[in-house]
């Protein structure tokens, strides 16, 4: 069960390097599609089928028409128009396959779940810190996780976790995630957040990457932009240097996108870039940053894994929210209307609620 | 398909050692349970399931007042009590968990699968042997086996097949086994079968444990305590002894315990406790006996697995009752009826019927 | 779905080498069935399925009278007569097994699946080839298939997809393979083409087995035998030396049976027997060959496979008829009308139809 009509994201455009021949296949929404660029380096995605003989496209090899399926060599051009069938000259119209919009923007290869009709590139969040190498370096990733999207996406709406899952990591003492002073805002696609915890202690990949004399200011900004993404930018300073009046400079900063890709009802994708607001000009300081969220990300996963496990065991049972679960529920029933959108009664059924 | 209202050995005493903080999970009759110690050292047994956001308790963590999940911070006590929860004074009822009651006892941790209100501590076996080490020295162990748990109840119940699946073991010539004396007795809870196999050759694992003159007496007693536990007692002496006349002593000489836990329909748990009653003083025979018996409950594990897979193959086909049967299908009988009292006419489906 | 009253290749002569005590297990049509050798050495095969406690056979033991079951010792003979039930002298008929018709042949076990009333010897196929060493030396070999029996019927019935799947060993320009010359008949139980591609390149496997002076003039044969079977004629000689009129010595050729056995609807194991008509005398060449058809067939088996899997994703979607898929089409409609004959109305749900 997945919320339709919207873009998703497939790839970074690291994933299909320019002038090689590379195909991507991935499933979004229990769909399978194939990526690939075609000799001009647009990228066109594709049903991931033949329709001749039901062999999947990713097996195939691109020639300068397009994709050739690597069965019997039918060729696909980009927009799914069946070019070339060995051995005959017509080409039915049943021949073509179908073809997914797909727009290239930010390093994110974008894909539209939905119907054709109703595609709106006006709807693709700009991140436009991936394309300033100069303030932000990062570095693009993905996991492959083990959930039900929405499961992440509840992680990331309540960062009381951090003290629990993330104690060596990113997390620290749990007592001050708990009593972060917290504002909320209701965006237009979405919640936002703003976290403030004043005069504590700076957590281990903080004090890693940028010396602090001792305690921090330190904040947390996330802002979910439904159904799939989540902005995040999050620092700290030396504390008492006026971090929550503004001047946020010069300490610890970082900024993550995290855009969760349902692959099938129990399956997701965690894309992410993590980009560094501090010593640009030295590639281990990125390096390291991209490591750290890895370690702490992988920590997320083995407990929404779990989580996925004992929710399909105990099928049916009812969910408890405490207090600390206010923005999530907010999230929550966003994506649970979006579901019920697309998918009518049927929506009953939500992982996790 | 299970039997409720039962204890079930859920563990040894020596999988939660005192003084460490271990968490102990066990899904025993599809409920999925999870073990530990309160700081007085009690054992508890509460559902594997946080009631916030539906992670496993297994992944969490002990702390003083219980168990913490491990995912945002809840914390329940030994009776499944909600303690804690991080953010918040007001604990409403529906926090609470599921706790089973949990008893240890002669090294077991039995819990029970059932009513709460039908918990009868004086229906728990009690099993002195193991609180007897200067007579009964012995190790704890257990083995995953997958099959349903009435297939490993058969297979304890037909000592026929010893001279086919152990013969390089605790078997010896078939002939024998097949020729031995028998005697069946009912009892309260089960039925009860002595075996004497008279001036036979021992089997290798007795001869290794014991130096025997040349043929032997030997004995085979097994009592089914319904629906989960088999109490052994087996030996062998010099042959025309007296062993038979009540002179066991001086020989070789075994008490083993099976219980047999239900894990889900077509899986379970052999927990069993092998005891040498010779060389008391000697590690190294209590060790040797134990191998032994790993080796040849090896042996069963490989049959009942392929005899699981292929009842499922052949789901629906009679089977064949023979001679040799007469106690297995008593037994059989017993918790047949104890399945039917606990499930119905859904009854009807029982594996290896 | 199956086609019954068939006979099927289970295995090959050498799996139960005379004079060894071999079991061999093989599920064929979703039937568990167990071969082995009397000691007179003809094949016998059972059920796999004691009918005792349901333990499977296979993994019983050879004694003089038959298979022994490895749990309990009941033996059963070559036609499945149980000869003894140890513990009694009385053997009930409930205690005899199903033997299946089995017939060694040409280096083939064949065995029947269906109705034993209809067993019908004269439509096993002969394959005198594998009685001729001098000749035909060859190697007998098999392969395990993840995709419904058909997709390899289909996969050997359209040669066209040979310059994309086996480039760089059997293949060679896919062009020449779309363009070759093709005649094709009916014969009494299926379908027979023939192709030529004239003045041609040979492919790596043509030249690394015999060397050619340039350009070749190259056939392949093919006779699909329903439902199972394909004979296969291929070779090559120097362009223009007469191969098209009859003149096919001294150049490259080879024998091939496909015996295609349905495992389960959604696997299947593949029989092979590759015999080199060329450097007789040289083992080195007979090997030689069968590594590269090893290495041919791996190809294959990858694309069936994602074939099989693609079209379960996709399940109820229409496939594509192309030009090339002539005589396809043409063993299609045999063996779906054989499925439809033995299925009914279930034969709708056909793979890859």
């Amino acid at each position: 069960m997945f919320i339709r009509n919207e873009w998703y994201t497939a790839g970074w455009s690291q994933d299909l390097p320019r002038g090689e021949s590379k195909i991507l296949a991935r499933t979004i929404c229990n769909e399978r599609i194939v990526l690939f660029r075609d000799p001009q380096g647009k990228v066109a995605a594709l049903e991931d089928r033949c329709p001749h003989r039901g062999a999947p496209l990713r097996v195939g090899e691109l020639v300068p028409e397009g994709i050739q399926c690597g069965y019997h060599g039918l060729v696909f051009d980009g927009r799914g128009q069946c070019v070339h069938i060995p051995g005959q000259t017509n080409i039915p119209k049943s021949a073509n396959i179908r073809r997914y919009h797909v727009v290239e923007q930010d390093e994110f290869l974008w894909v539209w779940i939905g119907d054709d009709e109703k595609v709106d590139t006006t709807k693709i969040l700009r991140y436009p810190f991936n394309n300033d190498y100069a303030k932000w370096p990062h570095r693009n990733d993905m996991l492959h996780v083990k959930c039900n999207f929405m499961l992440l996406i509840d992680n990331l709406m309540d960062l009381t976790h951090l003290g629990f899952v993330h104690k060596t990591t990113i997390g620290g003492n749990a007592k001050v995630h708990v009593d972060a002073k917290m504002t909320t805002e209701h965006t237009e696609r979405g919640v936002k957040y703003t976290r403030w915890m004043l005069d504590c202690m700076p957590p281990p990949t903080y004090s890693k990457a940028v010396p602090f004399k001792g305690r921090v200011d330190r904040w947390q900004e996330f802002e979910l932009v439904a159904p799939s993404l989540i902005v995040q930018w999050s620092g700290a300073t030396d504390a008492n240097t006026g971090a929550y009046e503004g001047q946020r400079d010069g300490g610890f900063s970082l900024r993550l996108i995290h855009a969760i890709t349902p692959e099938t009802d129990s399956t997701c994708f965690y894309f992410f870039s993590s980009a560094n607001g501090y010593r640009q000009d030295d590639p281990t300081a990125t390096d390291q940053l991209h490591r750290e969220i890895v370690a702490a990300f992988n920590e997320d996963l083995s407990i929404v894994a779990a989580q996925q496990d004992t929710l399909d065991h105990f099928k049916g049972r009812p969910l408890l929210d405490i207090r600390a679960d206010g923005v999530r529920v907010q999230g929550r029933r966003l994506l649970e209307r979006m579901l019920r959108e697309s998918n009518g009664e049927a929506a009953a059924e939500i992982v996790g609620r």
